[in-house]
């Protein structure tokens, strides 16, 4: 090994251990193309973008059984002292582009030069994410016209793009033909054009041009909720999230939920296209916010991709969501779709590339296509139940060999509606609560203030937002669940009248009993129908689960993870105190927060992602419940405080269960709630 | 061959002689789409668009080996008497998908019942085009929507399109998907689809939809020329021509000539906006007077060809045409391009195609390609030398071995501009014109004008049209010729003055002479610098011709083709008088008419002609005649009358040249000039 010829070199890459030998002067970039190793770059070579550092490690030659000499490397060279001077290069860095192999060298490719870098992810059961942008950046000297040679100027690029980067078979959007003399003029001849590769070779396009050297380009990752629309911007190069922002669905004026709204358009001809208007000038309200919260020129924008319920799917891509609304719910497409920025009147770069994932039934839209592939169930050898809590709940079970999922119409209470003291999640709505079993006094605390309602400063706080308003959905969860724990609601759901006498927080109603929560103005009571309410929606709940997990034939789920604003609120132990989701072992269940947005952060960042999800959707058996008789059965089943069947094993350890009509007192203030405390945003 | 098993019989089919045995009762279409024979259909043999319409040739059963049994088909079917009442079957014809065949059968596919079928072209020498569009309509029967297998309606009609038609791998856009629900439900599940078959099969796509059956579409062949608009509306399944008209390009108040629009532009910064602005609302109303004229509805156009010089092709993409106007002359692309029509604003159907011609250098553009295409000189033997004259002359010449392209600066003077009492070929205008070589009197022709003017009626008939008010660019040729002919004129193009004593048509007009042709109000006289003009443009003309032939190294050609507006009202003999082509017999020379707007044409009937033109122009040597020193050399040599050189074999036939200094007379009123009269529309 080291008695190499003179004009020839061993090189060796870290962490790939890809090695190769090459010419005595050759670029150490050049060499790490040849051996297929991945490192960044968008000049190509031209000491401009310094995407293609690389570190030296001479620490590492023995390790590599080559012999030590202090340096097999040409010297720092003059481009390099301008680039460090213009840019900064830490210490024991160079520019791979102007490093050439004198002799056998050890090179490191820091993660950061690597173009399928990893964007790790914060949750540690969630798999990282690996950079793979269907729109990249490509620096390029273009030849000047010729009169001999006659060619355009476009066609000069692509002969540019083949010749520099290997890259032909480009086709160019005619807006940024348009652009394209001029930026040619103004670069000098040097431009960088930014290609979309989409998934057919055929299909790859230039959607944008800048005169001379550029590398800044950004995405954003949507989701359209019916009631908030939240978006990520992404420096499509690193994959950092730049910038994030939400709004409320200006939709939400033609109705509060799903259904209200393809109602709105059944009874209002045209009122697709004004919730379509609507819904467009929000995601514009919102993308002009987040481009100033991260300082980016909105043109710089050149990616998006959104991900909705079918509702709002149909409704942002201006199609009638009628057929949504009875059966057989056809969905107009249940297909991704790819489209240019301006056929929804987006403000960004005009010629951008939008992304619409698929959806996978009428009920079960691209936001829980979006879970999907950001929990990847489809990967797992575990049953995982996944649960996106909203008007409908969107349910997913399944592993690697059989993925299924259904919708479950559990009506609006999680959500606050429909419940006598609800409302939406909103600073003054209570979303925790503690019920003495002794005493049955309640405590809580309320969002906005950090305080409980016993604790020292509470009504201070209470009063700068606003006072108690209301009771959420998390909320409501708690208290019934707490209500039950203290014996004040039996395993029927029913009020216990009897508690009345050991205190005056139970309320006779009429021909129920109610229990006071919250004795201020408005006066926060649980009444007998909000109790109805949620054993109805948790029901619901609980049977689409258990259908799907008939279809499986298992009795009960490995893992499960509760997505989106209420499911990652709500504390899970109480969701299993009520009997909301199947047998599984406490420690099993996980909150993925906004899992569909990180989904469609996935999707924005890795072109194969998309591939993939489009695959798995299709994939995937879709069960309509409503043509389950089954689903009936399990849903009356289901009414019951706990559910009936289920064991939910170590539930114990986290709460005392209660023997039938013994009263004992609830753990509510162990590791697992300080654990999982968190504040909304 | 009479001893067949009864359960199959032998088709044959009639004119492509394809044959096969299929069993008894296999309808006619099925068979002879196993065979490959081309029969058309929109409906997919369901006896409603009556294109698969055979004749069944009894008669032919012996000539083909079969026995003559009486009838081998079944009966005229209940389907086919309610077709014929609902709209008409010519005696003899059945419908091949509702015809089974019983026995040995003969079946005549006739002309219009062909997919591929030929569209003829007036011309004897041109091609006939085939019938091979690229966007067609396919009727289909999708499955509804199916709770138990949720899927997108849009899924559905793939499923249907290529269960029904073989076609699969389709998109659809945005546009045509937010249609198609509304679509399907009103059709009860049938509906017509229109797919555009791009070239790459990865790019086919619905671009239409319509309830039910429709059979109706439409394309728009667009000849954008710098002082007309032009536009063939055609049927796209017969390829014949519904309506055509034309306008004048609304940029003409930016400039008359091209070089003056490019100016407009240097000196108003955003001109080329306003002239890109002009020319769609010009296309705009041309499309709405065409739609009218032909009662098309506008959403049935789904399809256009645009050609045009550089200038125009630029202008009209909204591509800044400033580079065009000086050297090197980049064009911003070369290739042709396929565009949605509201890329460019165009009122048709939003999702029709629009497919632009490739332009084939700076100064050589789509219409040249055009004229390539219709002409064909890439397929022939013969030394093919084609001109298209405008305020540039764009020359091809070449065969199928090497097709060689110039453009030639020739001056506006062939379009009447320049010359003193020159104007465009509108009513009024001088186009024909006669010198008696005795007494040096003249007659003469203008537009709008049967008569000459030396027969009863002319005063009134031009008073009419608004009297004599010039001479456009083929009568400024032919008074030339005829100056000449009549020794008014001598070879180095000097009025001659002594011919002033035999004719007070003859004057003296400061230095130099003039020769009056018309005495009205204006006094239309031709002066030396109007002769001085000429021969600049006819020599500029001639050396761009003789560039390309010496890179072929050719001394004559075979034939040559006139195309364009003035090409082909000139009459042929007295532009070799003058000497502007060069050597060929009289006889091979032709004028085209609108070659451009054929070409335009043929890509939009056929879409494998587009490969063909793309290829073409790739292969297509480019001269550019500003760094030809040669070019100079040949301008200076062809100013003379006739070109010195050229021998111009059989042109004697047709007039009686000139000895030097010999006065003698022409043969002008011989067939030739008969057969070529035609008016200006």
């Amino acid at each position: 090994m080291t008695t190499n010829e003179p004009q020839d070199a061993l090189i060796v890459f870290t962490p790939s251990g890809k090695r190769g030998r090459f010419p005595i002067g050759t670029p150490v970039l050049q060499a790490a193309r040849s051996l297929g190793v991945d490192i960044d770059s968008v000049c190509g070579g031209r000491a401009i973008c310094g995407r293609c550092q690389v570190a030296v490690s001479e620490g590492e030659f023995a390790k590599h059984g080559i012999s030590s000499h202090a340096s097999h490397l040409n010297g720092f060279t003059k481009v390099e002292e301008r680039y460090d001077a213009k840019r900064g290069l830490q210490a024991g860095r160079r520019l791979s582009c102007q490093t050439q192999l004198l002799g056998d060298a050890v090179i490191d490719v820091p993660p950061e030069s690597q173009v399928h870098k990893q964007v790790v992810r914060k949750r540690a059961e969630a798999r990282d994410i690996e950079l793979d942008p269907v729109t990249r950046l490509y620096y390029i000297v273009v030849d000047e016209p010729d009169m001999h040679h006659p060619s355009g100027d476009l066609e000069r690029v692509y002969k540019a793009l083949k010749e520099q980067w290997g890259i032909d078979e480009v086709y160019t959007d005619l807006r940024t033909l348009t652009q394209l003399q001029r930026a040619l003029r103004k670069g000098e001849w040097r431009i960088t054009v930014a290609v979309h590769h989409g998934h057919i070779r055929s299909r790859q396009r230039i959607i944008a041009v800048w005169p001379g050297f550029h590398d800044r380009i950004f995405g954003l990752a949507i989701d359209i909720g019916s009631t908030t629309i939240a978006a990520h911007m992404c420096n499509m190069s690193t994959g950092e999230v730049v910038a994030s922002s939400g709004i409320m669905n200006p939709q939400i004026r033609f109705g509060e939920d799903l259904m209200s709204r393809v109602s709105y358009v059944m009874m209002n001809p045209g009122g697709d296209e004004e919730m379509t208007q609507a819904v467009r000038t929000g995601l514009n309200a919102l993308i002009f916010q987040v481009a100033e919260e991260a300082a980016v020129d909105r043109n710089d924008i050149l990616e998006a991709v959104i991900v909705g319920n079918p509702v709002m799917h149909h409704l942002v891509l201006g199609i009638d969501p009628v057929e949504l609304g009875g059966a057989p719910f056809a969905l107009a497409t249940n297909a991704a779709k790819t489209l240019w920025a301006t056929e929804i009147d987006l403000a960004m770069h005009p010629d951008a590339r939008v992304y619409v994932l698929p959806c996978i039934a009428g009920h079960v839209g691209a936001d829980a296509a979006a879970v999907v592939l950001s929990e990847s169930p489809h990967l797992q050898d575990e049953h995982w139940l996944i649960v996106d809590v909203g008007t409908n709940a969107e349910i997913v079970l399944g592993n690697r060999d059989r993925l299924l999922a259904c919708s479950s119409p559990t009506g609006p209470a999680f959500e606050g509606a429909q419940i006598s003291g609800g409302q939406r999640a909103a600073p003054g709505a209570i979303e925790r609560v503690r019920i003495d079993p002794e005493t049955l006094e309640p405590r809580y605390r309320i969002i906005g203030v950090e305080e409980w309602s016993d604790e020292d400063g509470f009504a201070e706080q209470a009063k700068a937002v606003g006072g108690v308003t209301g009771i959420c959905g998390s909320g409501i969860i708690e208290v019934l669940a707490e209500m039950y724990l203290a014996g004040i609601l039996n395993q029927d759901g029913v009020v216990d009248g009897a508690m009345a006498a050991r205190s005056d927080r139970v309320e006779a109603d009429g021909r129920t009993f109610s229990y006071v929560l919250s004795r201020g103005e408005p006066e926060i009571r649980i009444t007998q129908n909000d109790v109805r309410q949620i054993q109805l929606a948790k029901a619901a709940l609980y049977a689409g689960a258990k259908l799907l997990m008939d279809h499986l034939e298992i009795d009960k789920v490995d893992k499960i993870t509760l997505a989106g604003a209420f499911g990652s609120h709500i504390d899970v132990k109480y969701a299993m105190v009520l009997g909301m989701i199947p047998d599984c072992p406490l420690d099993k269940v996980y909150a993925a927060g906004n899992a569909a947005g990180t989904g469609a952060r996935i999707a924005l960042l890795n072109n194969k992602a998309r591939r993939e999800i489009e695959k798995v959707v299709q994939w995937i058996d879709k069960i309509e419940t409503a043509v389950e008789p089954k689903f009936q059965q399990h849903f009356v089943e289901a009414m019951a405080i706990p559910h009936k069947t289920a064991s939910y094993p170590n539930l114990s350890e986290a709460v005392t269960l209660p023997e039938p009509k013994d009263v004992a007192s609830a753990d509510s203030s162990g590791d697992g709630e300080t654990r999982r405390r968190r504040r909304r945003r």
